[in-house]
């Protein structure tokens, strides 16, 4: 509540950041501090949109395992950070925003004054080490902007970036030991034999290049950085913390610990000393490149002149501005911030994933150059088909299009020859299930943003969801289903198969692939083959064709689903769900069923051993918190219902989304909460990416002008918008009635106004 | 004797090189099998000359370390093979050719027939795993080909190679169950964490790609490879030997043991499945590049076409010739068999390090591109700035300079901004002592083979021999020599700096640099301030001024030299031994001091504990078998006694090298001591590289014909030459009587003739 508080008062006072005319200073809206408790998973550092750095404070970087197991605790760091820590450790230069897995923390810097110490020391602890205690009272995150006060070192610490360069300023007390550590150990999830080798060259005395490989959730992944300080440092050194090996000619010849220009190892800690007045600032700027040192160096110099931190952070400030204004919104002081904080957490990934020059290591460790298009990393597709690619398609509709370009290259380099499921900084680590990158090119081919071959971009598809041997899928193609005795996530695999299917065989259709729109036709309908009449729920079948006796549709463990159970993934048929409404029973049955699913008492235990859900993204037994069911409060528009989805969406939307820190009901997961909570603020939403059609509900907002990249600009007003007026008693559209459940894309992307009126009673 | 007898046959038999006009086969002379057993540390696969990848049998792969400690059996497997093995474990495609320490094996590859066996097995019982028994009665090993039956397997292996290409010929038996083994875990002095990281790509049925990257010797060392098979493979698979970290998405989706196109980590074993006729011939070519897989794939492209082993084997020794023909002598059978297989031990090493386009990865870890000349690598500088770049220097002046440029490259990329001690891969491991590389540089210089801008190399040497942090630097610049009590090499590197510094001090003399000139003119006189007059030896010396109370003369450890003793290193002063002859109390004690270096009878405790020194390579107190003294036998030029010179000379010759398996008395460390061969033989060596004379001996040859660079020929007869003539009667020079003790590099490479009258009498 202190937070909420402070945010409000935020918007009193004056915009700091610079702007061109006719865009709305919007940063001040942005609070990245929001999701950065519980289960959000964000970070609060600086970024530019879909930024290569993501430069963050990290509150501690314990362990993935202890004594050889799991260590659960390890699941709160996902983005480094934790609301409710006292001590920050450093800063790094590498985040996911709202994963439920987790890797990066690259190049940890941290300043220091005093005793040099190498050891990052403990959270209950931190004088033991170079972390430091700080407040929230003296911490400042803004959009591309970040600022703390590290007490024990009397140091405060200011961060912004560009796209490929983080930029760090430090101001010192006065101080004859003052230091800057750069820990190439540190990272987020760290395994004992994480780090696979670092490397540091020192240049000159204050420029420093070098690498660190890692074997982590991306299993092959090197990130080059280069380093410069605004200053010379006096003296500098390393620790080595890796098993000393028999033989090694150069120790002999040389003291390696201090002033010694090449280091390499598994577990390396560096130092540079300076000697720093009153009040002085440091300047420190990191450059990454997925392809080498040269390049960061040439990435730096690209990308920053000189030492104007001022400059740097409000260039990045702009360029959020820019996309932020892409949608202005009127709302409550409480929703803007929530609105345009989505909007930033939706424009943080994927993340750009080449030098300035295109250069960028790909999926076959080679080096490669983007040609005419901006390649990007970072694709949690499982998430992030859902509302974010259909969201960037409707307001980033160009960046898109760089992105499927990006997943046809990723495929193009593959040994595999798939696209991607979950794409990780030249690597592929596989996580979660289908082949939803096919939901993606379909939704950008269907809704004509895409601009590259779609021929081909089909034979991706179609090769891809031919693979016999990936998850399940031969059993799935030969059968119609895969059998619980054969995969443990059989059921929703197969729904989402399904589903996928159904995109590749609208995608066949228009480009005219008869055979393929055939084939897939039918596949997309294989949800029918795991629906149990008597249960009536999707239920776990055996390879002899029965279903699994042992069923609980409340669990979420061993019942054939991941990360969800029978309840919320019942629903995921979003490709048809009149035939599901038809045949769990008719429109009556199925929006009673949807009733429950959102007004049950669901028991603690549920969902307990599901790491990704927690009670606060739960409504009744519906998880918000978690993807699979995100379209489902829109499925009472194929009842008699319609105001259910109505009331249900802003219901959701109030609960599951506040501008605090603990703002937000589970991970964000790149983004696809916050594509979420925009679309649904605005009204619509896509429930079947794949579609052109976007299903009604209920804007949260009072207005919202859509600025197309087409120089249209698409209106949507809520007149009577209240907090109790969350019906939609009419619609129209460019002025006349509109009495439709969905809108399609064109009559957005035509431009027009799209009016609602709101009242408090359901409009039977 | 066996083998002997086994080689004079060889003679006999048709040449079966194909060769061009006026070129001589003289493969059949080359006997790679020389120095492959005991301390020579050659190995007998195939290269070509200069060739980047070394395609040789490895007898065994034993650990570098048991239980934390070295494993002195280890020292054996330097080249990976030993002549005294009964197994053989695999092909690997990197080996070096004579060192004292090591590293490489890259990428084995063993062909197997039966049960699918993925661990080597030992060698007490080879039949537990894919190694295999064979027998030196099917062993053929020439220059640019081995071949081996692998009884185990019936399986008949044959290895040719070009320069970046290794080319395997395997006949099968007939067999269902026919595999190839890729061991990416094997190799030379492996250390448990050797092996950073390994990398396999499957591009296709019969063409894989990949990487190995280790922290040995070189700890930055990243080889990348591409293998292609003469035919499809049927099915293949891996096991990994890595620890399994906790979470890995895709170890669920996929059955990565099997048909899996991508394998990474640091402990890999493939296998590659085929059936197979009765004598039939599967080809595999491995491709190496130090810069990327796709420049792998390239240097295949460029350097081989088709499967044609025959004629990669013709072209290969076609270059050998051509490289042999570079001087032609006559000889007795057994001389000319050492001589030519000299020639080819020392046309070996350094190798070339870069692609076909010329790039290479830098000791900077970037990508650079050779411009303009070829990169090299594997610089064992302590050995070859003796005899080995001198002889580079007559014969192939060329090579030599771009080695320098080579050299300054390295220079170049050196964060430490020093010339290389030891260049290994892009890597500097800093093996042994002194900056030996400014006297490869000098002696190209003064002798005029240097292409490259001669004032920029000057630069360099002075920089490097200005590092005072280097070991030991500081204290030789203040006090004239390091103290004992500073570093444990003290004498031997103040000897060795004091040569290097006479180097740098005549190059600059050439270049008038006068004030460079005077410093390190200077600078070398140092060698006189750890002469002590009381014990006539170079002696260790304390920070105080005095020297050490404790020495023995004898003894190799503990006394300040390094892999020798203080009679061995005392008599290093190359560049003054008119001085050092003086010091020690003029020519007569002089000459008498020698004689017994070559005649006392040391105990066998002496050298027992220095590894690169064995019984072997002793004669008395003289040490041939390792670098210091090499150039001692010549010193009684400087003395009224050179006869003496002449009479050592032909005994080394004698005793140190024979046309056998153990026909080295040391090791050959990259070319050295068959340098020294080479020149010896031909009646000539450069006792100081930097300065343009020879000193003369005694020919071993009947006569010799030097094919110069220039186009000029320069011809060493041996008038009466017979085992028992080994004194000089007179030397005429192009006809005209020659009365001095060393002929100058301007004598040799204008062309002519030098004539030997020999005699079996001193002629005093």
């Amino acid at each position: 509540m202190k937070l909420y508080h402070c945010l409000l008062v935020a918007f009193l006072l004056p915009a700091s950041a610079a702007r061109p005319q006719n865009v709305q200073n919007l940063v001040p809206y942005v609070k990245p501090i929001i999701g950065t408790a519980k289960m959000g998973h964000t970070y609060p550092g600086a970024t530019v949109p879909f930024g290569a750095v993501q430069l963050s404070p990290d509150t501690d970087t314990i362990p993935y395992e202890m004594n050889g197991k799991y260590n659960p605790d390890v699941y709160k760091y996902c983005a480094g950070y934790q609301y409710g820590d006292k001590t920050i450790v450093g800063f790094s230069h590498t985040h996911f925003s709202g994963t439920g897995h987790s890797d990066l923390g690259d190049f940890l810097v941290m300043p220091t004054t005093g005793k040099l110490q190498l050891n990052p020391g403990t959270a209950s602890a931190p004088q033991t080490g170079y972390r430091s205690v700080f407040s929230h009272s003296t911490e400042v995150a803004e959009a591309n902007y970040y600022k703390v006060r590290l007490e024990d070192h009397n140091i405060t610490a200011e961060m912004t970036t560009t796209a490929r360069v983080g930029y760090h300023q430090y101001t010192f007390p006065k101080s004859d030991e003052s230091h800057i550590i750069l820990d190439m150990m540190s990272g987020i999830y760290n395994y004992d034999d994480k780090n696979v080798y670092t490397y540091v060259r020192v240049v000159n005395d204050s420029l420093i290049t070098g690498y660190r490989q890692t074997n982590g959730w991306a299993r092959n992944r090197t990130v080059y950085f280069a380093m410069a300080f605004s200053k010379r440092f006096n003296s500098y050194g390393q620790r080595t913390y890796d098993k000393q090996q028999v033989y090694r000619g150069f120790w002999r010849k040389w003291n390696q610990t201090e002033n010694f220009p090449e280091m390499a190892g598994k577990q390396l800690r560096l130092y540079f000393n300076f000697k720093t007045n009153e009040g002085e600032k440091l300047g420190v700027k990191v450059a990454l490149s997925p392809v080498s040192q040269e390049n960061a160096v040439a990435n730096m110099r690209a990308e920053t002149q000189g030492w104007n931190f001022e400059k740097v952070k409000s260039d990045g400030q702009q360029l959020w501005n820019k996309e932020l204004n892409k949608i202005v919104v009127k709302a409550s002081p409480g929703d803007l911030v929530n609105f345009y904080t989505a909007m930033y957490h939706a424009f943080i990934t994927p993340t750009i994933y080449m030098d300035t020059d295109g250069s960028y290591k790909g999926l076959d460790q080679g080096a490669h150059k983007a040609e005419g298009f901006t390649n990007y990393t970072v694709f949690s597709l499982w998430d992030t088909f859902r509302a974010l690619h259909p969201l960037f398609n409707v307001i980033q509709p160009s960046r898109n299009s760089d992105m499927i370009q990006s997943m046809l290259a990723h495929y193009e380099q593959n040994s595999m020859k798939m696209l991607p499921i979950w794409s990780h900084y030249g690597n592929e680590n596989w996580c979660m299930s289908g082949y939803h990158s096919v939901s993606v090119i379909a939704d950008a081919i269907m809704k004509g943003t895409y601009k590259g071959d779609a021929a081909k971009a089909l034979e991706a598809c179609v090769t891809t969801a031919r693979k016999r041997d990936f998850e399940g899928l031969g059993y799935y193609i030969d059968k119609g289903y895969i059998p619980i005795d054969k995969n443990s996530n059989a059921v929703s695999t197969t729904l989402e198969y399904a589903y996928d299917d159904w995109c590749i065989a609208r995608l066949a259709k228009k480009l005219g692939a008869d055979a393929i729109c055939e084939e897939f036709s039918k596949r997309a309908q294989n949800w029918k083959n795991v629906y149990d009449p008597a249960s009536n729920f999707m239920r776990p079948r055996l390879s002899d064709g029965s279903f699994r006796k042992e069923f609980d549709v409340l669990t979420t463990n061993g019942q054939g689903f991941i990360e969800g159970n029978a309840w919320n993934f019942s629903l995921y048929v979003p490709q048809d769900p009149a035939a599901l409404v038809a045949t769990r029973g008719g429109k009556k049955k199925f929006s009673t069923h949807l009733d429950s699913l959102f007004t049950m008492h669901l028991p603690d235990e549920f969902f307990a051993e599901t790491e990704d859900i927690t009670r606060d993204g739960i409504i009744g037994n519906y998880v918000h918190g978690n993807e699979p069911a995100h379209h489902a409060a829109y499925l009472y528009n194929w009842t008699d219902e319609p105001w259910k989805t109505q009331s249900r969406v802003r219901m959701i939307l109030k609960k599951m989304y506040a501008p605090k820190e603990d703002g937000l009901g589970g991970n964000d997961d790149c983004g696809q909460m916050s594509a979420w909570y925009i679309f649904s603020s605005l009204g619509f939403y896509p429930v079947a990416p794949g579609s052109a059609e976007y299903s009604l509900g209920s804007p949260a907002v009072t207005s919202a002008t859509l600025n197309l990249e087409n120089g249209k600009q698409f209106t949507v007003e809520a007149k009577d918008q209240g907090e109790a007026n969350v019906y939609v008693k009419k619609i129209l559209l460019n002025g006349q009635p509109f009495n439709k459940r969905s809108i399609s894309h064109e009559d957005i992307t035509r431009g027009g106004t799209l009016t609602f009126f709101m009242t408090n009673k359901p409009v039977k």
